[in-house]
């Protein structure tokens, strides 16, 4: 078998395009709006930005552009982690590039931003495209976490870029790749090499958002990928009657992802990071209220449920923080006198004895396996990988702790059993869903439009998205208007700001309106299999976080 | 949120029959084929079922049936793990008992076989059932693992069905849910009380197979789902080119789910555990040969791979299986001895003086974690828990391991970084595809036919799965018919033969045709999520596994 039968089908869709990106090139138009002014510290970032800081936002209308012929080489980078549209991103601006002037070429750069720092890259065809169109992945030209930050590396993109003409760069990132995207735009543009740079939004995590932005590419095909499983999970709970399901969700900095599971599958317990941070809640009262609702449940009979946990949980608690920066500071500072240790137990004494007394408690609050974790799966840099934390295993460990000691003291009488799930990779490079699929192929139609009408330090934009696509609004928004500064390594830079989860945002405040009757009751929802071909409502609807941001509006 | 989108729409699918069953009722006549054996041990087989074995086959036809409407009450039991279709076999059941007559009942006993033993019941309903016509889950009157099997509980079910005025039973459940509906049938009719039992195959594991039953139900819907899920990690893995994903796979007793997910998506590696026993291969020389498959690709710069192995693994391997009953001795012998060690190090040893040499180096080979697992998680008997051990850790430690070693020597030369999954919950209540929806209403449509012919003791058999559902052959095959005599707890008893993946059948020798291409080149395929309203070749083909097997017939 060279490909499933659903991969062949797929190569066909055609993705919908916002009505004026339907409309003949030639006849589409930049339209400006109003100037831009930075998140916040304006000043700071106009100083370091004077070319491409202020810009106004840009919409599309019709009317008559003689210019759009113009031969052009545009090159093309997946930047980070993959999100599935990656491949429609590169689909849409192809067509559009094309569909301009046929001997236009575009040029992708291979394994991320590395490519052109090596000049390593693949002249997109037609025919090679065929076989990406409408499919998951970034295995077309490969992706990577090389940070073109550098003004040396810059210089190289410049070289390149000059070598096969390219006058246009179009980076597929996140929060980072595009503020360094914006920052290699204003270099070129300070260098007026003629070379513009746009961006696209691209995260499964959903913490590139904002008014230009409602949603990042990939999030509602990893959602509803994640969601699947979740409710096929419920369901096996709900009719096993004997499993308390503890699953992982990936998303480190901000909890979209766990969110919007929630808010799919309706489960008995979802942890959102940014709550835990604001209450400053502590571990051990984490745990209570987990303990609290098994209990709950136990009551009337249900001894099982489902529980989701955001991947970066733990960073988000205020006192394991601190815990993790005081290991982390410790084992840095007496890393030849730990390297002695001989055994899982000296190790545990020697960093105990150097922890400060709240952060020495919370340690011993962890289950072993959890102590080894932080103190051996290390990064290069020495730090604690919180991503290899099995939060997972963590709290079921310990609620089960805690419930054998409620169960002694007759606040608990339930059977108590646990399974733990993590989901990420699972997600990542699925087959985008019909709404993946045409946004980020209006995404890169519409980055060439961008990129004819002459801009650059944009990111293409594409708005009203509950709405059918016909009715979506193409346009760019200039990356500095997205920007404030932060302490970065110790010093102030201007970055994107990340969207975290708002808890006084529709979607948090629907989750935290029916929680408590989730948590109780068995409200289970199964979202299913994404589907491709079958009615509407089934097959093109996006998020309910994205619904209930733009209910009302 | 009340139901997804999907579930909405699939409640309202209409499932495929045969053609026979298709015939309005009343039109359906049971003809009877050849007398059958058991699969061996015929004699001692007939010895302890002498009204039930060497019946016929039964196939149906056209032709007038006057006793259809005769009033008849039935009730239903789910048994054993979920499969996803259980509710459809309820559903077809339903619709052919009402169609028969509208006064008939359905009874669903609770929870599993103890449902009935407790005469806890649900009476089914047409509204009741709506909700849960092709979904999965076995939610519509939950599952259990109480065996019915002693003359005790056969005679609580007697006065049970009397007080119901029921006068039949279908069971659906996997191989020993069905020989015990066997005995239970056997018991009903040397009592000549008019209570006839029928079974239903179930299980996702593939295990129950035969002539006279192509495939059991749920396999295909799971293994569809973790073909969708290994798919994505292929391409996750292809995309970011830097890690081996080791995936285990639910299936204890058999590797069908292993092999029909490699036929789906062609992985870097898949075990069978059916091969490793019949090739006696060590631990050692398992992870030898993923080690030489890691190394191989390395030399092509492919640093990233995808490997499957099923959940029984480790108890194929002999020297393994020795170790887990060595172990299992020693620790229940010297409980009390060893309940004195107080710490990791001095467990180990306490088991390492006490093994059989080889058992002794099989021991020392195993990572830390699982030698924990292996004397810590026990079940109440004592026993390892073997479906707890994670063989993807095991291997995926053990394959670092000497990949390090094989760097000193010189005969390795890439980057080695692994990730471990586990697929099973995900799978097991997922919304049935169209194949199981359809064969699963089939199966229960067919269930009242032979319940209306007067038959006993059989299965309820559709054949003929890989051609449309119009030409598929329903039936019926005398459960004694797939029986022989096996050693269970020390006990010679009649049971279903289970069927493990045939080493010379077509589906195995394929995969080993391609196994080698497929470990050094890339050649996945991503199936994606299961469509329920596409194309039909994309929507309605059921396993490679049967596509093979029933190829050339």
């Amino acid at each position: 078998m060279d490909i499933s039968p659903l991969q062949r089908v797929r190569y066909d869709y055609l993705p919908k395009l916002p009505a004026i990106l339907r409309e003949p090139m030639g006849s589409i138009l930049p339209v400006k709006g109003e100037n831009t002014n930075p998140a916040s510290d304006a000043e700071a970032i106009k100083a370091l930005f004077p070319n491409t800081c202020g810009l106004p936002t840009v919409s599309f209308e019709k009317g008559k552009d003689a210019a759009i012929s113009q031969i052009r080489n545009v090159g093309v980078i997946l930047s980070g982690g993959q999100a599935p549209g990656g491949h429609n991103v590169i689909s849409g601006l192809f067509d559009a590039l094309k569909a301009a002037n046929s001997e236009n070429r575009l040029y992708g750069f291979k394994g991320g931003p590395s490519g052109i720092l090596e000049n390593s890259y693949k002249e997109i065809t037609a025919d090679f495209l065929k076989a990406y169109r409408n499919t998951g992945g970034f295995d077309i030209i490969g992706s990577g976490r090389t940070k073109l930050e550098s003004e040396e590396q810059f210089k190289v993109c410049e070289a390149v870029c000059k070598t096969h003409d390219i006058t246009a760069l179009v980076i597929i990132g996140g929060d980072d790749s595009n503020t360094n995207a914006a920052v290699l735009a204003e270099y070129f543009a300070k260098r007026k090499n003629g070379i513009q740079v746009i961006g696209c939004p691209k995260t499964i995590d959903g913490d590139l958002k904002n008014e230009a932005i409602e949603i990042s590419f990939g999030f509602d095909t990893a959602t509803k990928t994640y969601s699947e499983l979740i409710g096929n999970i419920e369901r096996d709970a709900n009719s096993a009657k004997k499993y308390w399901h503890f699953i992982k969700l990936m998303g480190r900095s901000a909890s979209h992802i766990a969110l919007e599971c929630a808010l799919e599958t309706q489960p008995n317990v979802c942890l959102i990071s940014e709550e835990v941070e604001a209450k400053k809640q502590s571990l051990a009262s984490i745990v209570e209220d987990i303990a609290n609702t098994v209990a709950l449940r136990a009551q009337d009979g249900n001894n099982f449920g489902v529980i989701l946990i955001p991947e970066g949980l733990v960073e988000f608690i205020p006192e394991v923080k601190v815990l993790i920066q005081e290991i982390n500071d410790l084992l840095a500072k007496e890393a030849e006198a730990y390297a002695l240790c001989s055994d899982d137990n000296q190790m545990f004494a020697f960093v105990v004895e150097r922890l400060s007394s709240e952060s020495k408690s919370v340690f011993n609050l962890l289950p072993e396996g959890i102590k080894k974790q932080l103190l051996m799966d290390r990064d290069p840099h020495g730090n604690v990988q919180v991503s290899r934390i099995e939060t997972d295993k963590l709290l079921a460990e310990m609620v089960a702790t805690l419930l054998k000691k409620m169960k002694k003291e007759g606040t608990y009488n339930g059977k108590f059993s646990s399974m733990t799930h993590f989901f990420g990779y699972e997600g990542r490079c699925a087959f985008p869903t019909n709404f993946d699929s045409d946004y980020c192929y209006s995404l890169g139609y519409n980055a060439f439009l961008l990129i004819a009408g002459g801009l650059t330090g944009y990111l293409s934009s594409v708005k009203n998205l509950s709405a059918p696509a016909l009715e979506w609004k193409a346009g760019g928004i200039p990356i500095t208007a997205m920007m404030n500064m932060e302490q970065r390594h110790g010093e102030m830079k201007p970055v994107i700001k990340k969207a975290l989860v708002e808890l006084e945002g529709k979607p948090f405040k629907y989750f935290e309106a029916h929680r408590a009757q989730w948590a109780r009751e068995t409200c289970f929802v199964f979202p299913g299999a994404v589907q491709y071909f079958g009615p509407t409502e089934v097959c093109d609807r996006t998020t309910v976080t994205l619904e209930l941001e733009q209910s009302g509006k």
